[in-house]
């Protein structure tokens, strides 16, 4: 633990890690308050549409909050939204000194919250751990720099790039460890997408099932002319929201059928085929900071096709399932020399029990 | 981060990881309540007499308590202290599950707590990371298994073992970075204990002064005549209290003037010298859980004659001084014979920028 | 550096180490003479029907052998073959004390040296980096305890499993790190061995093309009807012998044409088919202590199915190449459910430049 | 193992590093003959005045040499000494390629090597390794670039400084792990110096006793007037030279009884007492690469104070002695204030057994 400012600073960031997948399409962001050398109030932001982590730890302060040190992980918010302006209420709250590790990345407001604490007589310090605290939220950061969300591949796959045998079985491929890394990738991303061969040979909820719990992301469906079938369980589970995405002439009658229940919908191309490049730009559109591609074969294949995504991460199983007729992690991607093969790079390796895990991202 | 039980586990021992230093004489307690895979409340025991963690995390958390999962570090108290008993609060709130990592070390309360809980049908898990948790808190299990304070020895010196040259000068011995590791130490500990002569030579504060803040430790200065010097520092800052230990012929009169200051106050041992096993067992029961011992080289030699340490905490700067007649980390320990030199054991080797720390054990 | 009696046997063990690959059949050894604290003679044993590395070393230590002390990494060999029993030469130069990591593995000889040199009343000590010692031959020690050589598979492919395009591309999946690593392999075993649709597609020449130079393996290549193409490399080289194994049924004729080149022979099986296990059993019985297997797909996974490996060496190149009629790593494995894939144990990951490298073992 | 010419070259470096220590005043130096990608000889210089590294390696290669690599750590030698010039003698047994680690440090007769075989149509490669091949022979360079030996300051204390108790009794301060590191100083130094009070108080031997035996260094004794007990081993043992070094006025009669011990001889300084700048030159002039120094305090100091070393091996054991009158590490360094302190830079820090052995150099 280090001694000085980043002493608190790396308790705020903390608050903030341990709630990043949990506050979409928000920031994750952690505050803790010091007063007299002593935390005496911490939180988080916990949730969007909730009040921001500010707030959360000057409830603990209390009166303690004046003339104390505050730390936040991201600048305080300047603009009335669903709850006033942190800036002002750290204003309010008559704190001493504020110390932010990094600006907002929105330009219309960055340096709005610390001119509201400045103009108030409030010494403001800005960069303390700044990487570390960008690094969290590199999805928030990224969408607002890109007109899409971050996008993540992922995949698993025998030593031999088999994702099925022949007959389509695949249960399952990867140890317990790597399917509960799985699903720690679904509590930190906002939405996930398949393909519709995936939804009629696995027939997945698509949630988040991690043993204590976590936010399950938004299901996108690729089905360009709603054939999805009836009994899927998205279509029916109802524990979080289910998105079909189709092209411009899809069955106006199907549509209206699925979208009986709540929580589904439908978004509809102005193409006959779906562009992936529309689709994203479309959840960005959307307040979608991040995506997570899970296949199968032919869908990933064209987000790889189309450069669309960020990060790769592939799930190695040390088996073999060998033949032609087995199903493969990855459907044609018009390579006909090995020169022509898409390059990756790899960025991490990691062992998860008896699998290897790669993280991969884009050579360029 | 762990994909199970253990991830929430670990957002609450960050939480009391953060705090230790400021609680005692309680422990450091980190709490975080779970809803729907979401974290809603989370909070610390951030100083002795005000609400415990569990309190602090349904601060937050609110409504959404109900039903919910709460991740705390120590079994939650089920006696009335100067708040109601968390247990009973729990309940209260009807939380669904309840996650401790480690039991109370109290044989006294140990499992009243989680008798409550289970009794009005909460389901309750003990033992989730509790290795960690006892860690953090090491000082307060050990003060509850023995009859006196965690004792750290803290000593600095050259690469031959000096703690000033001839002239007593010792400004300064080590980096910046090891001596805000110092401050470190002295926020981490509830107590701090120099010897008469480090005061005389060196008048020192024995503040925690870390960039950010720390908590003062309480001063205990040992001097068996009462002849500390009438203008030091610690007689008249009022930042935290002073203790002085006298032995038992000490002048009335001496003391009578040095308790005027109101953070002063006169420990009598009941011997004409004071003895050190009374003095921590006096400590204990006084509810000190840990004391810093930070010299001279006789108070530090007659801590380790008496074999009342639990780590020696050692920065070695890398120079020379030299000479017979510069001043010397230890005082006499009546070794005429190499093997009868005081054994410790190297339990951690740390580079402090140009400086090494050595953090070592007694052997047995 | 250890400052033991092991200094000195870690010095005869890099010799044996950077001969490994030379030597086949007979093991990699090397020895040190020391006397008076000063090594007055190196050794190895160079190549099969060469001198041992008690002769190299002693031809340097010349008259300062007697008296001395000798370091070798294998017990000295107790019969006449090419040379004189090293354990003899020993004797008659006079040494003091000869140090054995390792005790031969051959039951038949094991402790016959020892013997001869305990007799003539020269002090022997064993075992010092015994295990050590051991791993540098693993091979020899292996196929003195089974019926067969060590067994390497080799394999190569994109992240998706694919060595080759649709058009049989396959230059190169790797990089230039990972292909002298291959080489090395090549060094490192003492036959290699192919299938006939590699030979045709590939053309290879199978030997070791290290910068500075290696041992080419024997190529070894399976060909049940004696199709192999005329001009291919491996029957025109003559660099290193060239084994065609076929079946019982393979024309004669053919037979007679192939081995015109000297460097050509044929191993014909008693069956229509060849056996794999009487092909290695064959192999032991002509004193091959070590086989790399290269491909392609139908003869990896013939050595996978009849559990016929010892290690899998896998390199993954960061690229996709996609579709369905892309090539495979591993031809059909008769797996219908994932339940039934042959499972592995990852050894060992290396980064190998922009790849990654997996050892791996059968699980068993 | 590297794949490429450095496999090769690491083995030359293999024999060079096992011989460090047993050729001085020459450098250690290793060769390995390729020929078909096959060592065919290996060996390295195993002592001043015997052939060097080149001629062992080509005994054993014998006849294989023509036409073969050659990879050497230093350039081949230009000169006739006691041997004909290497870079002729690989000309007469026609190599056809040399690979060359470093070129010689003597800028006399640095190229000539080299020349000498490229005129011979040798094809010629320098550089292979370098930067490791220069740091086994460090000493070696440094004197050449120096007008003195490479200094190293060996010294063992307690965790107070302390090198004995006030008794005088030292033995033993440190693990058998750290004696061991410490004799094997002594046989990579080719000398040791002590001064005459730890001969007194110690009557040391100054030998190297690894288990399986080293090189002794050459004994120098600082002894102004000549008082050298009669008794002491040093003068006694014959088992490798003791040079007395002694100032202007001591006694001739001393100089005679000492000296009739062959191995014993008198250095006698012009000035009336040593000076240690004069003496590290002369030391030079007589071909001494690298002086250990071992004590005692009085003797480090001095070097210390003139700033006469290189770096500074102390092994520090986990003990504490305590008391004023035990004995310091080190002598008076006319240091006042702690600003003035000699200060060092920690360059490495290894665990050996209980102890810690810290490296530092000097700062500047
Ligand atoms: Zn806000
Ligand atoms: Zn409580
Ligand atoms: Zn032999
Ligand atoms: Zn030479």
């Amino acid at each position: 633990m280090s001694t000085s400012h980043e002493r608190f600073m790396q308790a705020a960031i903390a608050m903030a890690s341990v709630t990043h997948g949990q506050t979409a399409p928000n920031p994750a962001v952690g505050c803790v308050i010091v007063k007299d050398g002593r935390i005496v109030g911490m939180g988080a932001h916990f949730k969007a549409g909730e009040p921001h982590a500010e707030v959360m730890a000057l409830k603990q302060a209390g009166d303690l909050a004046k003339g104390a040190d505050v730390y936040v992980t991201l600048e305080p918010c300047a603009h009335f939204g669903k709850t006033p302006p942190c800036a002002d209420t750290l204003v309010t709250h008559n704190v001493k000194r504020v110390f932010i590790a990094t600006t907002d990345p929105n330009p219309l407001v960055a340096g709005k919250g610390i001119e509201i604490l400045k103009r108030n007589n409030i010494s403001v310090e800005v960069g303390v751990c700044e990487e570390e605290a960008q690094r969290i939220n590199r999805d928030f950061f990224f969408r607002m720099a890109n007109k899409r969300p971050w996008i993540t591949l992922k995949s698993a796959s025998t030593l031999d790039g088999k994702t099925a045998t022949r007959t389509f079985d695949s249960k399952w491929i990867t140890s317990t460890d790597s399917r509960e890394d799985g699903h720690l990738l679904r509590h930190h991303h906002q939405a996930i997408l398949v393909g519709l061969q995936t939804v009629i040979h696995d027939n997945p909820s698509l949630t988040c099932r991690l043993p204590g719990g976590g936010v399950h992301p938004i299901r996108f469906i690729l089905d360009t002319q709603l054939n999805i079938p009836k009994n899927s369980t998205v279509l029916h589970d109802g524990v979080v929201d289910t998105i079909i995405v189709c092209g411009a002439n899809a069955s106006l009658e199907k549509e209206k059928e699925l979208t009986k229940e709540q929580h589904v919908s439908i978004w509809r191309s102005k193409t006959e085929r779906v562009e992936l490049s529309w689709l994203v730009k479309e959840m960005a559109a959307n307040n979608i900071l991040s995506l997570l591609v899970e296949g199968g074969a032919t869908v990933q294949s064209s987000f790889v096709k189309e450069n669309l995504f960020d990060e790769f991460h592939h799930y190695l199983a040390p088996k073999l399932i060998g033949g032609q007729d087995s199903h493969n992690m990855i459907a044609d991607l018009n390579v006909t020399m090995m020169k022509e093969a898409i390059e990756l790079k790899v960025k991490e390796v990691k062992i998860l029990g008896p699998d290897v895990k790669l993280i991969l991202t884009r050579k360029d």
